[in-house]
């Protein structure tokens, strides 16, 4: 090649010259550093293969809690014995989302290859803000498997983001800018003549809210919609607060439709938003974090058509596909649209036709980073690792789960199903008869304590009509039809306990 | 254990009724697995160990490339046919950022541990929105060395996140949201009397004109401030602009000082900064992402004297810290200003005082993200790993490079020095004189491209002036003596083979 002569030149001086004791940041010692990382992957392997023979949460001990109170360490230490103390000290006590009885909030598994592409990913270091690698090339893939998913034209833009909070807040970035009718980046909100308005679901995720506030369009601009009975956006409730807002001299720009709600996956109507947004001219965003993959299964797909028509569509990789933390992607149909409220050259960034300043694929253009890491590795060594179909049978069984579940409430005469089955989400209570809310609400409270302090499992809980519920989330992979037998008879057993025999 | 007894139940159950052949995500067979993974840590381990040896930087072949064109497979794959696929397509085509005679843009290199912690944060797989559970704790833990480093009161707050430019997003909007003097999460910009305004050298790093069109205050509202012969801030001309925009009916919120700016590294007057704030009455915050960790540098900590004076600091953690990517932070002064820009708890997030959803640390309260990895881990590991003051010296050393780079620059008739060499960034032209501007540029863009091309080393390039500079950012734990002497000899003699001998 032609780089051989002076490179080789250069490689031979500083083999000559280097100092062996030359202080950096890399192994004093290799061979002890091969063997330490040998170690950790077997102890690694070995957690996640016993993971269902522990509980599934244990609290912090307060001698171990300590340990965090003290201050940085000024000289090294040997790596092994960092290790150790990381052994002794966190590894014990994970969150407990990797466990098979693990429901809580809205969570993804990972996965043992998953963690080694993160680990290959950093070993790599690549910074995929831009640049002539192929890194930026594994992203731009990665993008085009989501779009093809969701029916995006080719010329749709994507940005894999740290989950569903950054991909929406690049949703309705670009879609406030896009509909604003003057140049907002430049001259900021206050020179705008209306004010804007956002529209979802009094069930939309909080996020949207963040969303709003930081944009200076302030929360009370994101409309709260009521929903209906099964938890999905009244329509007509919606048609009514953009007519209203047009006679009140404001300027709605964009509505937003939850793909499975966080507290029931409710799945809003799709094409109804996707025909009112056509109409009114708004731009029509969809947030899919907990819903909108299950376009891969069997048993979903038709509740989301529709989703095709969004203008952009937030989706989270680390729920219910898995992939280890931090994974979301930004779907946006218009490419121009989407670079316009993002792109920014200066000198330093300048692109090239040649070297490693050269290439199409400049990421930073499409979102708040600049420099950025190599999240598509995992996300295309998972996607290759297990096909689209194995993850779309993976969601589908969550949801035949949910129902499975759904029906041992129906059976059990003292549990009491709280909200339709939503997805994978099932709302829940134990309830004896002849107690009121409020003595409900403190049982359930005290059956979900116990759940979790004794390991046993670990749903979470949220409150629907003041109700408090217990909340099951089925995201994964590792859950099998006796985890949901166990939950079951624990939460009858702890409820008799707890409130004595009737 | 009090929950031995129905605990132990549950799990014999499961594992009487689970099908051995049940899919999941998990390995198929979890010996291949681990053989699998003690073959990529080999792998990685050696790519590091021999990164000299190879190429800075090399194209990715168009046949490579193509196969980024493929669509998602439907089907699984064998994970060590995947990994195979990683090792032909991937794994040769690095950025280079790891590599000794990498000094493009700035980088960090990453290292072996902080790898394997990226590893085991992925096998735990935490979510760090919030909750009880070590790996909060871990965060706080990291929080409070970074906060120590700067002298900021206990008291204060942080948040782990993406990068520099999240960072200094987040001092922006708690800045402000704190200044508005009424209520702008609620009410929007629109309903504010004034025209916020933020002030920043003309050499402040981009992303800070992007946080200003996100907040919805516009790019004109970042004031742009002339900067002396050394590209630090002009303060008379910062002063003069604040006092006009005050005339003009703007209100003054916020100025950002560069501790070490992108272009040249030049660190603005800290504290001559933190007095006129004061006097005014405006946020100070420091974009610390390229120096501000260098208060552990003893060659460099004086010139950053009045850090600590800040209301908020931005801090890069894979830049000179060389953690893999993605770790930056936000340090904030006042924990109340900075949870109340953020905080935000529906229902299904409500805290507790038992269970997985007690405890006080909620990071989501402090950001955008709700989903957070545990990035904590990999920047514990690596600081428990080398100490802060190996880090001081690697930076030190870092900056004694440039300068000896300088000195090179300096004794050889045909390079120029093109600025004041700030912290460890030095631009430099080949200049064989009798050649105008345009044709040094011409001349010197070839010659980076060659450097580039043939493998050499990887400096990026900047504008200053319109005169173009091969720029050198050493943030680089590899790169030695001689890797500078290289460059020096290859930038002479590709200059005199384009240019033919003087």
């Amino acid at each position: 090649m032609a780089w051989e002569p002076l490179y080789c030149l250069v490689t031979q001086r500083r083999n000559e010259v280097t100092d062996n004791n030359y202080e950096t940041l890399d192994p004093a010692n290799w061979n002890e550093m091969r063997a330490l990382a040998h170690r950790m992957v077997d102890d690694a392997i070995t957690y996640l293969e016993t993971v269902a023979d522990r509980p599934v949460w244990q609290p912090v001990p307060d001698e171990v809690a300590a340990r965090f109170e003290e201050p940085a360490p000024r000289d090294p230490s040997d790596p092994e014995a960092v290790y150790n103390e990381f052994l002794e000290t966190i590894f014990p006590y994970p969150m407990g989302n990797i466990h098979p009885r693990f429901w809580g909030w809205y969570m993804g598994n990972g996965t043992v290859f998953g963690a080694l592409a993160d680990f290959m990913a950093a070993i790599m270091n690549p910074n995929l803000g831009g640049g002539n690698h192929v890194a930026n090339m594994v992203e731009a893939q990665v993008v085009d498997w989501l779009k093809a998913m969701f029916d995006f034209p080719p010329d749709a833009s994507g940005l894999l983001v740290s989950g569903g909070s950054m991909a929406n807040l690049v949703g309705l970035a670009v879609a406030r800018n896009d509909r604003a009718g003057y140049n907002v980046r430049e001259l900021g909100l206050r020179a705008g003549g209306e004010q804007m308005t956002v529209y979802a679901s009094v069930e939309v995720h909080s996020c949207h809210q963040k969303a709003v506030e930081l944009m200076g369009l302030g929360s009370k601009a994101l409309r709260k919609i009521p929903v209906n009975p099964d938890y999905t956006i009244d329509l007509a409730a919606l048609e009514s607060a953009i007519a209203a807002d047009r006679v009140a001299g404001c300027r709605p720009i964009c509505v937003v439709g939850s793909a499975g709600t966080i507290n029931t996956g409710a799945i809003d109507n799709m094409n109804a938003l996707a025909d009112i947004c056509a109409r009114e001219g708004l731009w029509f965003h969809v947030d899919g974090a907990i819903g909108a993959v299950a376009v891969l299964a069997d048993n979903v797909r038709s509740q989301l058509a529709g989703i095709e028509r969004a203008d952009s569509i937030a989706l989270d990789l680390h729920k219910w596909m898995h992939v280890p933390f931090e994974a979301g992607c930004a779907l946006v149909r218009h490419d121009a649209a989407h670079r316009e409220a993002f792109a920014l050259t200066p000198a330093y960034l300048e692109h090239g036709t040649r070297g490693l300043a050269a290439g199409r694929l400049w990421f930073s253009e499409y979102g708040l980073q600049l420099t950025r890491q190599f999240r598509a590795l995992k996300v295309w060594m998972s996607i290759k690792e297990h096909g689209l179909d194995r993850y779309g049978r993976m969601m589908a069984r969550n949801v035949e789960q949910a129902h499975y579940l759904g029906e041992m409430i129906a059976n059990h005469p003292q549990l009491e199903l709280m909200a339709p089955i939503g997805l994978d989400i099932v709302c829940f209570r134990y309830n004896p008869g002849g107690l009121d809310d409020a003595a409900l609400n403190d049982l359930n409270k005290e059956i979900l304590m116990r759940l979790q302090e004794q390991g046993i499992a670990a749903p979470s809980y949220t409150t629907l009509g003041d109700r408090y519920c217990l909340r099951v989330a089925i995201a994964n992979h590792r859950s099998t039809t006796a985890d949901f037998e166990a939950l079951v008879g624990a939460v009858r057993q702890l409820g008799r306990s707890l409130h004595g025999d009737a």
